[in-house]
């Protein structure tokens, strides 16, 4: 009888686990933890791919599956390229790639795909490649809300400066959307000084000097940049014109909000880095498992179409006093 | 001895079923039936909107919670604005909603926000809403898409048409991809007929055949709309120059299918609405249980930021006689 009893005893423990398997398997937003998942970066060890990864962790633990995080630790083309063909050979489910140069990584970006590994790009794109998606800031957007809020902290009227550096598409872009959405919607505001801040604290440092010089009544500068909006700070601080000029920078490194905390900086705009990883893991797990179904009549691949939304902007906050303390000590 | 073996048996039972609920409870991805999301459309009942609602119902299903369709049966602002409220009154978990105009439903959508309803737009926004995020076709993109496949047909050459909507934002913005794309990338190409095919089948048809009168030599044409590249198409038959014109169009109705099928459309961009419903729905369930953490010190509500990414580019694929059948039929 104590045999039969133990017998039962082993019944019911099977029958829970049987059960919670059935339960765990009855999702299919459940994987396996053997599937694992990789995010592919460029100078790897810097802090700002960091909430991009907590995201990709975030999303991968709600749906119990593994990450890991590799890339070249340099700036280095090379390196990327055999960083990311290591990573293939190892047969991930997917990969979360951000590409150090549009075309240096379409080759292996399509190897990659052709043998049955999702790839997804963040941050950075490879848009002449296969990739299914890509997750971003738009530069463009940003740039519309640097100019909005400097509009809104003016009364709409005043003339503005912007510090960026000349020749780098991203930059371009925020200059682009800041300069037009001024001269389009604020009749009563002017960019009146554009500089080149050469992605340099000393020579954005220069440049907001000699712009105040030149135009004393200045009552903003948008910095398309974060060492260039700490050089603009340093200038405006040392030229005793706080109250007078509002500076909108970009990005949440230390020095940037040491200055946002001061009120020097009044705004600086955050990236949407953690919802690129956070999503861009989602992609890859629905693409793996099979979860996609845009089409009624037989499956995507049969029809040769991207299952998957061509592109996120992940979008940017407003980081001023108000919040400031939200970000520091990240 | 008997009755130790039912209570064992009990327990065993007992231990499977808790075993199978702190399964289903471990994943943060699954909710309760009880949950309802809402999609809320305007004329309700046209087929444009059900991709969209099934992608919504897919995710709900993978979710573990409930959806429910509604909308304002006519092309009536008044009427939107009382679903719309009638659908919050009842508080739902999320409401899915597309804007029959951009600013007559900011003052509903932001008392749901306010009452905790998360709500997310899909296909046309209220950019001046407090909503969280945008799921929509990128309508510039997609007139790049048709000029890079209309310049691949012929090779890079050739004289090319349009016929669109003017004054209607999302045909602007596709005839504004097209044109600009066509300028700057494809030097041996030009646009030399803009023409207003007024939505209408007729009128288009007349406007593609004085294009070819005046255009002999064209060799390609995009219809930003539906019933307009089916009129282009009748147009283009009639004239006996399917061989000559290739025509790109939009959109995925029978009458368009059946011209594709037949090869005299070449391709129709198909939207991505699938992906507005199941992405639309998978925001709204994150916000709704709280699952979204992009930043590391508090949370998002405090620090006053969105949490989820600004906006979505669904994205558009090419329809061919390669991949009409799937969908076809639909």
């Amino acid at each position: 009888m104590k045999k039969l009893l133990v017998l039962v005893m082993v019944f019911a423990l099977t029958l829970s686990f049987v059960g919670m398997a059935a339960a765990q398997g009855d999702s299919p937003l459940q994987g396996s933890m053997e599937d694992e998942y990789v995010m592919v970066t460029f100078v790897s060890g810097i802090e700002y791919w960091k909430p991009a990864y907590r995201g990709m962790e975030e999303a991968a633990a709600n749906l119990g599956v593994s990450t890991r995080y590799t890339g070249a630790t340099d700036y280095d083309i090379n390196q990327q390229v055999t960083v990311l063909e290591q990573v293939i050979s190892q047969q991930p489910a997917g990969i979360l790639l951000t590409a150090i140069n549009p075309d240096a990584l379409v080759g292996p970006i399509n190897r990659a795909m052709e043998a049955g590994i999702p790839v997804v790009t963040f941050d950075a794109d490879s848009p002449n490649s296969n990739r299914y998606s890509f997750l971003a800031t738009s530069n463009y957007e940003a740039g519309v809300k640097a100019a909005n809020y400097l509009a809104d902290l003016n009364d709409e009227e005043g003339n503005l400066g912007l510090i960026t550096i000349p020749g780098q598409l991203n930059h371009e872009e925020r200059a682009r959307g800041f300069q037009e959405t001024i001269a389009n919607d604020y009749p009563n505001m002017e960019v009146v000084s554009v500089q080149d801040g050469q992605s340099d604290q000393a020579a954005s440092a220069r440049a907001m000097g000699s712009m105040i010089q030149a135009n004393p009544d200045l009552v903003g500068v948008f910095t398309t940049e974060a060492s260039t909006g700490v050089g603009a700070a340093t200038a405006v601080e040392e030229a005793n014109m706080v109250d007078n000029i509002d500076i909108v920078s970009f990005d949440t490194d230390p020095g940037t909000l040491d200055f946002v905390e001061s009120g020097v900086i009044d705004a600086t705009l955050a990236q949407g880095t953690w919802n690129m990883g956070y999503w861009g893991q989602m992609f890859l797990f629905h693409l793996k498992e099979g979860l996609l179904n845009p089409i009624e009549n037989g499956n995507w691949q049969e029809a040769g179409i991207n299952p998957l939304p061509d592109y996120v902007d992940t979008g940017v906050n407003l980081v001023t006093q108000d919040n400031v303390e939200f970000y520091m000590g990240e």
